[in-house]
């Protein structure tokens, strides 16, 4: 009798949902959502009390695992006081979250200037980055994600910007970066290749005209296309000689997600501004940050900084993200990550064993990626890069198995993520992978 | 001594803030910030336990007032159950304020497409204005503001657009509407001539390449400039005539401000969209929300809706605007707003007698804005349009005078907003303008 009133009512919250809300990079019709009623941890739980391990931590932010009330805690507290101040006002958790955010980063990347999301840190990266340089060519991957607003979906490689007409913000150049599995030449080649293409387009465009180059910390939802080693080094030596800024875009693969604070840290580079969101506040609340160094920051000590918006530096949101932040360091997130992330690459390989469909394995601290194949030695995907509905059909099967199976995790085109939350288990990874195990079983059948 | 630590605290927090974080709009260095430690209803108190009546609402967001509890108790319950879920899935709280708001907006806008912010709904905004019309150009006035984003900044006719190079995002126009005050051949002539301007321009760009135009539903920060009467539903119908959607930005305007939910209620006219932020939370969090009409939704049915953020229809800020807009209802807001507005009228009637420096007054509800003169006869603005450092010399020192008594307010240029929150009260209304006309002598001097 419960179990029918919990049916039916689950069936009105999801019909409001539908009727009434629009969904994201989707169809409206056909969706079959979960309907979450609550968290915890690495685990969701649906209305029907179906419990499902989130295997890609959200959208790769709720790094430090779901339903953890020392937020909440902070959260309240902070209402109490204030919940909303205009960004011409000071209050003392902005000054805490940016004193912290100045100790965590590297070398002198100390003024945050404190937004809402990805891409308003994106768009007020490029901003600044034009101001301070006087240049107006914004040079990024092909391959990469950096928001959907104009400017940051223009400067986004992704296939994401074509409806929107990525025209409409001119002066986003893009550039090709293979990566090792589909490069038939050597590690050492690909280094070499890369940076010379590189160096290339940007004599192409010429250099003056130049005012940043965007990468990600690490690649994240374009499918973990990790760097050829030693890449990163090279750029921000391209773009010391060419007066050519270097900005880090950490919204997925920083904070702990690789195992380092920022993903850039892998690399051993520093950046002259770092775009951050998600794990800033693990989803919890939205909050964003661009860093500045202090050198380009010192420009504003005597010009007008013409950035803005209403909700810059909600004291909500910063003691979302300082209690965020302290979680991290109290739980020793990103030094589990690190070790778990291990832990994930030697299940991988033995799954790998198994399923003739996995062709590659990605991964950094716990950004990780399965890219699905037809056919290993033809690394034929096993559906192509922006796949229409119709080239879906196995991976859309695999899909549902997944989930069926009590799994939510991202999957895209040919890319199953492994990103869970930095506070998995040995037991929790094995129980994940025990599911796309069983779930990979449909894309193997489909070799035959 | 208890006040000497106060005081050392309080410089201490302004410190850090000035030394770690960026401040919007304007040069980090000589500011002079409120360092604000509570807020309560109209008031807001700074760690010296000195009290600002808040006359602007924040930034003319905080419609229901500051610190009201029942908005942190609906965001703790929602926080005990699930603080993020990934825009794919669904809560009860995402249906249950996509059910309020369609009830809340007249026709068929019935479809809500969450967001964040102001800036990232105009953004989506402008992307299904072209999507769903397969045309390019979006006019808009010149005076008014939209958001800093790539597309919301091009969209803004405000000067805030200039050092972020507007060309940035092209296939933006903007055109001017005068106002009442600063135009010689009566009202009717006005009208008139607006529309015929706009039907000129509209002819000049070719009616097939404008996709739509956006204005706000009632000018705000570029000085609650009005619409000449009838001035919306003759644009209404060239919108009709030419296929081109009309796309309300209620950003400021919305949610009671100016006595009615929406400010384009005013002028008996419904969009095609409508924007919304800023009071659908009164500032406790971030969120904002696309609203589509049923017919422009259709299409999504059947083909991707190409738009998304990682923060959309975010549980705790939906439950934040369910229990904002419960306070609505459940403290009369909108109908105090349209009493207290008359009231303010009233008073103003009054000051406007007593200080000759009072050019103009412009108010809807309570989004009302005095405009200072130099001189009631030839109409010089005590200080320009886009005034530089050195035009601002008598406005600053009568912002700082406003201040100084106890009063936070948004002055720009030569104008002074009065734009408290709803629930303010005649006693309340009485010591702010009491506030104002004291700080008005400072202007009236210089006028000898
Ligand atoms: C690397 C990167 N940058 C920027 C963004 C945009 O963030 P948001 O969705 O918060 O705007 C994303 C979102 O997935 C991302 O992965
Ligand atoms: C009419 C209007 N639209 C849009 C915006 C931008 O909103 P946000 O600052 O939340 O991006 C504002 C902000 O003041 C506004 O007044």
């Amino acid at each position: 009798m419960s179990e029918v009133i919990n049916r039916s009512q689950t069936k009105e919250i999801i019909q409001d949902n539908l009727d009434y809300t629009m969904f994201s990079w989707s169809k409206q019709k056909g969706i079959d959502p979960i309907a979450v009623k609550y968290a915890k941890g690495v685990y969701l739980y649906d209305h029907d009390e179906k419990r499902y391990i989130d295997f890609s931590s959200g959208l790769m932010n709720v790094n430090i695992g779901h339903g953890d009330q020392r937020i909440t805690e902070a959260v309240v507290k902070q209402m109490q006081q204030v919940s909303y101040v205009t960004p011409s006002c000071v209050t003392e958790v902005r000054g805490e979250i940016g004193k912290k955010l100045a100790e965590i980063c590297p070398g002198d990347l100390n003024k945050s200037f404190f937004t809402l999301c990805g891409a308003s840190s994106i768009e007020n990266a490029i901003k600044v980055a034009r101001l301070h340089t006087g240049r107006h060519k914004i040079l990024t991957r092909y391959q990469s994600y950096h928001g959907s607003s104009y400017g940051a979906i223009s400067a986004s490689g992704d296939p994401r910007r074509i409806p929107a007409d990525s025209q409409q913000a001119p002066n986003f150049i893009h550039f090709d970066l293979p990566i090792s599995y589909r490069w038939n030449y050597g590690d050492e080649n690909l280094l070499k290749e890369s940076v010379h293409q590189l160096e290339r387009i940007i004599a192409y465009e010429g250099p003056g005209t130049i005012a940043a180059i965007i990468l990600e910390g690490e690649s994240g939802s374009s499918g973990c296309l990790k760097y050829p080693k030693g890449y990163l080094q090279q750029v921000r030596r391209i773009c010391d000689d060419n007066g050519i800024l270097l900005i880090a875009d950490e919204v997925m693969s920083g904070f702990g997600r690789t195992g380092q604070w920022f993903g850039f840290q892998n690399h051993d580079i520093i950046p002259d501004m770092i775009v951050m969101a998600k794990g800033i506040t693990c989803g919890y609340l939205p909050f964003g940050c661009l860093m500045l160094s202090d050198r380009i920051a010192a420009k504003y000590d005597d010009a007008v900084l013409p950035l803005g918006l209403t909700y810059s530096a909600h004291p909500v949101s910063c003691a979302a993200a300082l209690a965020t932040l302290q979680i991290y360091e109290d739980d020793n997130l990103i030094e589990n990550a690190a070790v778990m992330g291990k832990y994930v690459d030697e299940q991988v390989a033995i799954l790998r064993q198994k399923h003739l469909c996995i062709g590659d394995w990605r991964n950094t601290g716990l950004l990780g990626c399965l890219e699905l194949v037809k056919d290993r030695e033809t690394k034929e995907p096993m559906a192509p890069f922006n796949a229409k509905p119709d080239q879906m059909t196995v991976m859309n099967k695999v899909a549902a198995r997944i989930k069926e199976l009590g799994m939510y995790t991202f999957v895209r085109w040919n890319y199953i993520f492994i990103a869970p939350p930095l506070n998995i288990t040995r037991d929790q990874i094995d129980e994940g992978i025990a599911i796309i195990s069983e779930a990979l079983k449909i894309a193997d059948e489909s070799l035959k």
